[in-house]
This record gives C-alpha cells, sequence and structure tokens, in this order.
C-alpha cells in the first residue's frame, strides 16, 4: 500500500522520500519497483526528517493502533513547529480526535486520512478522506488531490472536517460499502433462490443493471464474478464457502451509530447477516430441522420482477445512504465538525469500493443545498424513491411469501415507512415504560389539557395503586 | 429502590441494617416505612460492619459507575476476608468482571446481581440474576431465593454463572425487553392503522391474546393501558408523544452482540425504532415530503388476519428469545463462564419486565437438555414456529404492501429464513472481497479440487490484472 501510493504521487511529479523500519525493504524498493524514479530513500527516521521540506508532511502507513502511536512518539523529536503528521491508516476515529489534540498541543499538525481503493487505488488514484487540523489542509491539498482517482476531472479528495473526521467518514463510507454488498448479495439470492435463474442469467441482468441508477464498481465486479467459470465451466462462486469475514469498520459504524443514537439500520443488517453467515455448521443443522413455505415456480412478468428488483436495490441504497448522512450530520452536530457533505460525497464517486453514478446525484443534492437534512428530501432521490415504491414493496412481500431472507431490503424499507409516519407506535412503549417503571412522558401536541401538560414530564398512575412518583432510577 | 428490597427482605424474616451515606434518610425510613420492623440502621460505614454477622453480605443499590467503585473503596477496610459485596445496581457486566476480580485478590466475594422489576418488584418480589464469586452462592442463597418473586413455588432467582455474568444476563434481559416492547408495537400499529380498528377494540385482542400463547405482563398492560381512558373519554394512549426514551441497556445489548459477532437483529432494530421515533420534527417534515401507497381497507377475513397476527408475535418473539440465547452462549464461550441456561429462564418467569408463560416453556426446554444448540431446536419450539409460520409470512407481507413498518417483525423472519438457509450469498460478499481486496476465500465442502482446497484460503486473479498475491492490509 506504501509503496504503491509513493509511485503514484511520484507519478504526478511530488518528490517523495520512503521510509521503513526494516531498511532492507527500502533498498530493495529503490532497486525494484522505484528504479529510475526521483523517489529517494531513507534509513532512519533522522534522515527522513532531514531529507523532508519545512513543512513536513510524513504520511503514516502503519497497522492501527498503538503502532501509530509508536512511530509519532519516535517522529516528534525530529520535527519543527508546523510539521504535519498524516495517518493513512485505518484508524478508528476516537484515536484520530485524541491525536489531533496532542499534536497541536505540541505545535504540530495532524491529518487522519481515510484511504481507500485498496493497492490498486493506492497506486492508480485512491479516494483520500482527509481530516484534522485545518491548517494543514492547503499544505498537502495539492499533492493529496493529485494523487487521488479524478472523476470528470474533479479529485476523490476534498477537505473532510475537523479532528477525527476525515477517519469517521472513512468508516461511515466502509459501513456503506457493507451494506451495499449486502443488498447485491439478496438481489442476487432472490434471482437465484426465486426466479430460479443460473449465475449466467443474473450476470446478464447486473450487467444491465450497470448502465442504468445502479451504474458502480460493485455492480460491475459483481457481473465479472457471476461469469468467472473455474476449469470445469462452473461458476466459480458457487464452489465458495457461504461465510463472509467481517472485522473492524462496519461493526464500528454499526455501533458508533448506536451510541449516536441514529437509526442506521441498513448497515446494522449487513453486519448481522455476516455473522449469521458465519455459523455455517449451526445453518446446516437448522436447514435441516427447519422448513419453509413450499416455494412454487414464478408465475407473474419475469422481466417486471426483475424491473422491480432493480428499484428495491436502488431504493434500499438510497435509504441506506441516507441514514449514513444522518448518522455523520447527528455526530457533527455532537461533536462540532463543520462536515463537507459534498465533499463527501464527490470523494467517494471515484477511487473506493462504492464508486458509482449514484454519488454524483448526492454529491448536487448537497452542492445545492448544503443544509439538506435528508437525501430524501432533495427531489431527485425524492421522485426516485416514490417510483421505486411499488416495485420495491413487491419485490419484499414475495421474498417474504418465498422465504427469502431480505434482511437489508425489509429493513430499507422499514426506515422509509416509518420514516415518513408523523405518529409511530413509540406512544405505546412510553405508556408501557410510565407504567411499570413510571419513567413519564410528554403529550402529543394538539392535544394538551389541564392534566396533560406541554413541556411537562406526565406521570399517571395507571393502575389505581402505587404513587404517583416519578422514578429516575430504574432504567428499562 | 432500596428501601423496598429492605421491607421485602425483612418481611422474610431476615434481618437487615438499613445504611445511606445522607444518614437522615435513614432516620426517615426507620421512623416510617420501617417502622415496628426488625430493621435496624447505621450511621456510618463502620457502624453497618459492626452491625452484621460475618460472613457480611453488603447489597449495595447505587448509581452504576464510578459510585459503585467510591462506596466498594469505603468498605473495604471494614470488611474480613470472606465477606459478601453484591452490587444490585444496573452495572454494566465489564465492571463487574473487573470488581470480581480486583476483590477476590483480596480475599473477599463480589457478586454482581441484576434486579428487575422495579420499584414495586423490589418491594414484592423481585427477579434476581446474581453472578459473580461462585463461593458467595450459598451465602446468599437463602435470602436471595426468598426475597425473589416466586412462580408456582420456584425462587425467580438461581445462579448464573461466574465473574459478569449476573449484569450480562441482566442486560440481555433489559435487551430482550426492549424486543418485546417493539413487537407488541408493531402489532398494535397494524391493529389501528391497518385494520382501522380502534383503542377499545385492540385491548379486547390483547385480553384475548393473554390467554395463549402471549400470556405475559407486558400484554396484560398493554391492554390495561389501551383501556385506560382520558378525562373526555379519549384512549390516553393517543394522546402521548411518540417519542421513546432510551438509555443504557438495550442499547448495550446491541452492542455486546455486534462485539460477539452474533446476529441479535430483533434487539437491534428495537433499539433503531426509538431511535427513529425520537426525530419526531424529521419525521413530521418526512411525512409531507414522502407519501405511501393508497391504504385500501382490508377486504380479508379480519379474524384470521388477526389470529395471524398473534402467531406473526409469538413466532417474532420466538426469534427474539433465540438470538438472545445464543448471544449469551457465545459470551459464555468466550468469556469461560458456566451458565445456567434453565436457571435464567426461571429467573425471568416471574418478577421481571418480560413475565410470561412463555419463559416456562423455554424453562422447560433447557432443563430437558441444558446444551440445546438452539430454540428452534426444542420439540415444543420447533413445532410452534412451523405452525406459525403462514400466517406471519402473511402479516409482515400485507404490512409490506399497506405501508406500515414492521422493522422487528420482518428481521425476525430474515433471521428465521436465513438461520435455516444451508447456503446463504455470503458467497457473493467473499468473491467481491476477494475481487476488491484479495481477501481470499474458502472452498464449498464439496466442491473442492486441484486448485480449490479444503482449509485454504483461496485467492483468485478475478480480472487478469494484478497477482496472486492475498492482502492482509486492507479492510472492507
Amino acid at each position: 500500500m506504501g509503496q504503491n501510493l509513493i509511485l503514484n504521487m511520484n507519478d504526478k511529479g511530488f518528490t517523495v522520500v520512503a521510509y521503513n523500519r526494516t531498511t532492507s525493504k527500502v533498498d530493495a524498493f529503490l532497486a525494484n519497483e522505484a528504479k529510475g524514479t526521483k523517489i529517494q530513500g531513507a534509513h532512519s527516521i533522522q534522515e527522513l526528517a532531514a531529507k523532508l521540506k519545512t513543512p513536513r508532511k510524513i504520511v503514516l502507513l502503519v497497522k492501527a493502533g498503538p503502532a501509530v502511536d509508536d512511530f509519532i512518539k519516535q517522529l516528534i523529536p525530529h520535527l519543527e513547529k508546523g510539521d504535519i503528521i498524516i495517518d493513512g491508516g485505518n484508524s478508528h476515529y476516537p484515536d484520530s480526535i485524541r491525536r489531533t489534540k496532542e499534536l497541536e498541543a505540541q505545535g504540530l499538525l495532524f491529518v487522519g486520512s481515510g484511504v481507500s481503493g485498496g493497492e490498486e487505488g493506492a497506486r492508480y488514484g485512491p479516494s483520500l478522506m482527509p481530516g484534522g487540523s485545518t491548517a494543514a489542509w492547503p499544505h498537502i491539498k495539492p499533492i493529496f488531490q493529485a494523487t487521488a482517482a479524478q472523476v470528470q476531472g474533479e479529485p476523490c479528495c476534498d477537505w473532510v472536517g475537523e479532528t477525527g473526521s476525515g477517519h469517521y467518514v472513512k468508516m461511515v463510507h466502509n459501513g456503506i460499502e457493507y451494506g451495499d454488498m449486502q443488498l447485491i448479495a439478496e438481489a442476487y439470492d432472490i434471482l437465484k433462490r426465486g426466479l430460479g435463474l443460473n449465475e449466467d442469467e443474473i450476470a446478464a441482468i447486473f450487467e444491465k443493471w450497470n448502465t442504468g441508477v445502479l451504474d458502480s464498481f460493485l455492480i460491475e465486479i459483481t457481473t465479472n464474478i457471476l461469469k468467472f467459470k473455474d476449469d470445469d465451466g462452473e461458476p466459480l462462486v458457487t464452489k465458495i464457502l457461504d461465510k463472509a469475514g467481517q472485522k473492524g469498520t462496519g461493526k464500528w459504524t454499526a455501533i458508533a451509530a448506536l451510541d449516536a443514537g441514529t437509526a442506521v439500520t441498513l448497515i446494522g443488517e449487513a453486519v448481522f447477516a455476516r455473522c449469521l453467515s458465519a455459523i455455517k455448521e449451526e445453518r446446516i443443522r437448522a436447514s435441516k430441522a427447519l422448513s419453509g413455505p413450499q416455494r412454487e415456480p414464478f408465475k407473474g412478468d419475469k422481466q417486471q420482477f426483475i424491473d422491480d428488483l432493480e428499484q428495491a436495490l436502488y431504493a434500499s441504497k438510497l435509504i441506506s445512504y441516507t441514514q449514513g448522512f444522518i448518522l455523520m450530520r447527528e455526530t457533527a452536530k455532537e461533536l462540532g465538525w463543520n462536515l463537507n457533505y459534498a465533499g463527501i460525497a464527490r470523494m467517494w464517486r471515484g477511487g473506493c469500493i462504492i464508486k458509482s453514478v449514484f454519488l454524483a446525484d448526492i454529491t448536487k443534492a448537497y452542492e445545492k443545498n448544503h443544509d439538506l437534512e435528508s437525501l430524501l428530501f432533495d427531489d431527485f432521490f425524492n421522485k426516485a424513491v416514490h417510483k421505486a415504491q411499488p416495485g420495491w414493496r413487491r419485490v419484499i412481500a414475495q421474498a417474504v411469501l418465498w422465504g427469502i431472507p431480505t434482511p437489508a431490503f425489509s429493513t430499507a424499507l422499514a426506515f422509509f415507512d416509518g420514516y415518513r409516519s408523523e405518529i409511530v407506535p413509540a406512544n405505546l412503549l412510553q405508556a408501557q415504560r410510565d407504567y411499570f417503571g413510571a419513567h413519564t412522558f410528554r403529550v402529543l401536541p394538539g392535544k394538551e389539557n389541564a392534566k396533560l401538560k406541554a413541556g411537562e414530564d406526565i406521570h399517571v398512575n395507571w393502575t389505581g395503586r402505587g404513587g404517583n412518583v416519578s422514578s429516575s432510577s430504574y432504567q428499562a
């Protein structure tokens, strides 16, 4: 990753000094991949610092966690005020918040930058999501924006915001990636087990979808995957064990959503779907003990159903991004960040796993209105979700009757229906909480009276027993 | 809470010494509620310790967090080896794990006990879930089991397991409570907005349900709530603001599930549903910008639909408890706890918010087979879920077409359908992860060949570009 990023920066005309604590790696790099370039090597941190112009701009690509702090500690004695340390690893954002504060207190600048796109992205244009010390941005902007992927002449890199926001946004990006992948997996499952199509037929559908609203890297590679044959001519994907790995950022996003009290249900379900996939042996036993509905061959209009499915996938994806942007908005409020929402969508348009045409539309929505409360309030997406709605519902209802699991499709629709409900049944929850725990409730606006006063915490003696005392100690 | 628990223990013939750092509260208690009882007071920790027989059994009911550690610190100088400190607050289980270790290292015993049932439970019989230093159990068993709620002659208290397991199980209990409440709320919503019934009609349905498989405290109080009229004759519940409060243990359970990598989706959705309820003002705006399907009057057999709904609620609840017990099982494995599953279900049968007939059936299932892998594998529940299945599917499909959100019903069914799937589409996820990040995959058993070897991490060059090198650094 580090080598590829260096080669990429070198291609763009910047002079880069490579350093690795295993100095033989530096020599090997200079003698091979970097041969004939302007890339220089350093065999010590002292040498690295000496070779860099001030303000020094040092990108760390080391394993997230204590290794980052160790490296920073080693660097500090060799740096001067105004120098910039950039952490390009997969650090958890609270660490980046802390590091920004610690380094700024010492007169240094810190940037925590999300870097997406894997090895290939690093080499030919990643999505870069830098945030941290705002004063660092003008110094790194030319390098970062030149190095990043370019989409229609615009770099997939912009300043995200304060302290840990770069790594935060990268985390949300990864969570959204989990969601996108799960949605595609559910569509594949419905086409395979529901409509009974084979991998070639499904590949053709994804290939077509990739020319429309779903046009994206993940749909493209899904097409390629479904077409990929093993030596015996069987689709390789059918020979792959259905246990999905997961660690880190998808889970972090779901936990961050729970902590922020925002309903990021689709990413949550996507993470849990991977958890369920992981207990393969238990599922095999369950498949023998639990039978589903008789799955009769589909009798309706297949092409209509496939079109419905495209709309279901699109609408669910729209909900997932809506949730992701709500999460970023709420976190920004809480942490006092000024997030660059249009810029975030722009950064994700290219160079990363979730790159898509869709993200260009999100960019436009936030460019039109930086304070857009929700993607669903943007004209373009508002029309899109209404158009998608009938098919979306038909697909889920059919999958439910078929017995094909659609946790992500279903939770997206449930969010949509809850979100557009002026009244949800949480009034009953509040009554229950007041009944058993004297947790109190508020009156619904328009229903106030002498006993039910606006702005007051109201407790009712539901049973005639017990007092009118509200409880603060029992947590339900 | 503390006073009620003391009065309860006194009723059962135990001599209790009351202490509060605000000593006037002790005096007031002795002069009023405790007048004429054998309850004694203490005005200092020293006096408290002096009045207790060894091994001392001291129950703390203070705010979870640092206050517990502070109190323990103050107690220690007055205690002797073998004395028992019991934390009856809503502590987070990692704290209880730590406290068990710290106190055992000093020759003391620690018990972290879940206490459920609120003020009334504390007074007349709570559900008590003690875990921690196993050597403490014989000393506190007679007191705890006499003080706890009794169901059919059996106490709702048993030894849970090691270290923090008591508070862990209480946390899962609270998470399950969130789930139960959300399921009831969704059923209410479907009856109200879907079938167009009023609160009296819905109350009659819940009243009937409370004589069947759903017989439980929460169904009972829901009936009472729906019948409860404001002074003008309107059901009070319709005047309650639909913003549900939530803090603490529901969220903790969802986070614990994510950390343990177990698919506890229903509690997750229940927590998120509360989050969504909380953004009331945004929902009002969304209700104006987003329209749902035309909701036509229900034309089918209403009673059949109501019976379907009962089965949907029952089956979803069964999935929620299945998930909760899987979570406890996985956590027990990880932390080396020997959990008493039958005992846990027995403790929840009475004295707490989730008390129900259903829990007696869970108790039986684990009494028959302590190593039961999943509730769905137990004969009784296996039959029950198969019986419920057709109605469960019909209800969700109908709600989806109506535009009524059923996040908990839907996720329960999605889990069921995923759980009973020998193959889930995670093979595609693994292919994608290998395609874009060289994350490798394993071969599906039965599909091995010369290139796809069992037990090996396999990477494929999907595009013809790039090498056959697997990646360990890029996390997706």
